[in-house]
């Protein structure tokens, strides 16, 4: 707790006095004002994180936090729950969608174990285990408020140790088979939205199955009863320790001035975690792509960001956050680069 | 019209055995099927077109084509038409938004004079012109049937040049003060929809100036009367010079079985042209971004092609397109990065 209290407390906004001068800046290079969209933003952005009109973006990585889950006992999921454990293995061989992808843009992938539910021996995975997985929350709460907590902090811990390395700007990605459970009952809690209307087929789960996978979270949400109010507590409850991980990645990045980019739905319910824990944390984060996954829009509307590739993607793993790291650069060289209306003399329109 | 006849009679089709093999092998990629969405597709079209499971792109380049517009004399658009000679010069200089932008992926740009109005000496900019500018639409055709065609050969020769230089891949982009009305006046009669309804600010127009931009389109169709079957006619009555070469380039595409980006709504409008002449040229066509300005989104269905980065922008010059290169990277990665199910031992969800 004593991590998750200083990681808040130190939390800052980036520099507003830059942004008015990245905006200026923007306003006056040779196009119409305002037609470059969303690159315009990142630019304005990226400069007041980083203090600097020249802002750019160095050694990157994207952070899989991988975690089991119980409620796939109730045949929530299509995968079996050892997948999670080839998968973490398969980061570090480099041959998952994520590993293939972030290639294109230079960004290692720092597979971590924050809840796998088996021992093993794998050097580049690194070892944050606080639990064996979740328990079944349709049979009670996924863990306690303590390993929610924990769950957390390793988030905070794996990317203030990145950042102190020199990596600046982080990706977050995650691996957990029956996450997507975890994640509609979360965003069920924060929305106040039946979990019938926030509830997809995850990883294929075949459309039949749909109603048994609402029933089980709906059971789960009774059961435990989480109040929105208490995000730890719905942590605790029905979530998971990849979901908290990640929302700590996004904590660090408040604290350490650095920032981060959310994935699809289940890293959009981390976002919307870390922002229930710390109000702004979401002037430190980049939406990157709007998920397949049914819940997926409104993780994004109540993290408070804004999503812009459309690629039709639902695989996790953080493979649609690592695609932003192209568009992050076009638009760092687009305010370095550009001419300005003063040099060109063209009138700006 | 000889080559473009001869453009016609060359275009073929993505090989289909080849894109059925990519498609069993992304399938059974380490990832629930469909799950990569729109990358899955950019893979199997792009090991299509390049007759190859192991499809990678290479040397690139967006080509800019420049024209004039006779229209701008009816005070339809807020830039001064000198300002299209001012922009091509700033593509050689490369401190355009489109040359900053394409420096993320490694692209070149290369701008072409295909009618601006203007005499000047820049080696950088490759010289087609066809005419200088078009004629002011709302009085009379912007162009003879013979310069239409002349258009489109300049785009067909440029792209054929470059692709036999060794350039796998182009995108469009296109610069031209008043390009905006000459876009809309096309797409109202291949849509047959009131150009009212497809008529945007452009490079900021004004808002109370858009009913007289609309009205000024209006008596150019009126006085032209265009048919919408006669797509060659549609170009000569309202069209531009650089819309004409853009189509060109996609053309030349289906013609030298090489893919071609499609950038905003002038280049959709290209691609709807480009379409009209040679139905299935869209198999050799990715659509980009999906432009701000009224009307881009019909284009792009017009065009059969579906843009995916949701970035608000309404630039021009390419400056979307080229943003989709780091994208077709990855999903080349992807399809040959990844571990297969049959390798790994999970079973296939």
């Amino acid at each position: 707790m004593q991590l998750l209290n200083q990681t808040l407390a130190m939390a800052g906004n980036p520099d507003a006095a830059i942004a008015c001068l990245a905006q200026d800046r923007v306003n006056n290079l040779i196009k119409p004002r305002g037609s470059l969209g969303a690159l315009e933003d990142y630019y304005v952005r990226l400069a007041a994180m980083q203090g600097t009109l020249t802002p750019s973006l160095g050694r990157r990585a994207v952070v899989v936090m991988c975690g089991d889950h119980g409620i796939v006992d109730e045949g929530v999921a299509t995968g079996l729950q050892s997948v999670t454990l080839i998968q973490a293995k398969n980061f570090v061989r480099g041959v998952t969608g994520v590993c293939t992808l972030a290639r294109q843009s230079n960004t290692e992938v720092i597979p971590v174990d924050v809840g796998i539910a088996a021992d093993f021996d794998e050097p580049g995975i690194r070892n944050e285990k606080v639990r064996y997985g979740t328990a079944n929350f349709s049979r009670g709460p996924a863990m306690t408020r303590m390993e929610a907590i924990a769950s957390i902090e390793v988030g905070i811990r794996v990317a203030t140790d990145l950042f102190s390395q020199g990596y600046t700007i982080l990706a977050t990605g995650e691996m957990g088979i029956g996450n997507t459970s975890a994640s509609a009952a979360m965003l069920a809690v924060f929305s106040g939205i039946d979990v019938a209307e926030l509830t997809g087929v995850g990883a294929n789960l075949p459309e039949e199955k749909l109603a048994h996978k609402i029933a089980v979270i709906r059971r789960g949400l009774e059961i435990n009863h989480p109040k929105q109010n208490d995000p730890l507590g719905v942590l605790a409850a029905v979530g998971g320790l990849e979901i908290g991980a990640m929302a700590g990645v996004m904590l660090a990045g408040a604290a350490c001035a650095r920032p981060v980019i959310v994935d699809g739905f289940i890293s959009s319910v981390s976002a919307v975690l870390a922002r229930r824990l710390l109000p702004g944390v979401e002037t430190w984060l980049f939406a990157s792509h709007r998920s397949q996954e049914r819940g997926a829009q409104l993780a994004s509307i109540l993290a408070g960001v804004e999503p812009v590739l459309d690629l039709g993607l639902r695989l996790g793993e953080g493979s649609g956050a690592v695609l932003l790291f192209p568009l992050l650069e076009a638009a760092c060289l687009m305010g370095s680069g550009m001419a300005t209306f003063d040099e060109s003399g063209i009138l700006p329109v």
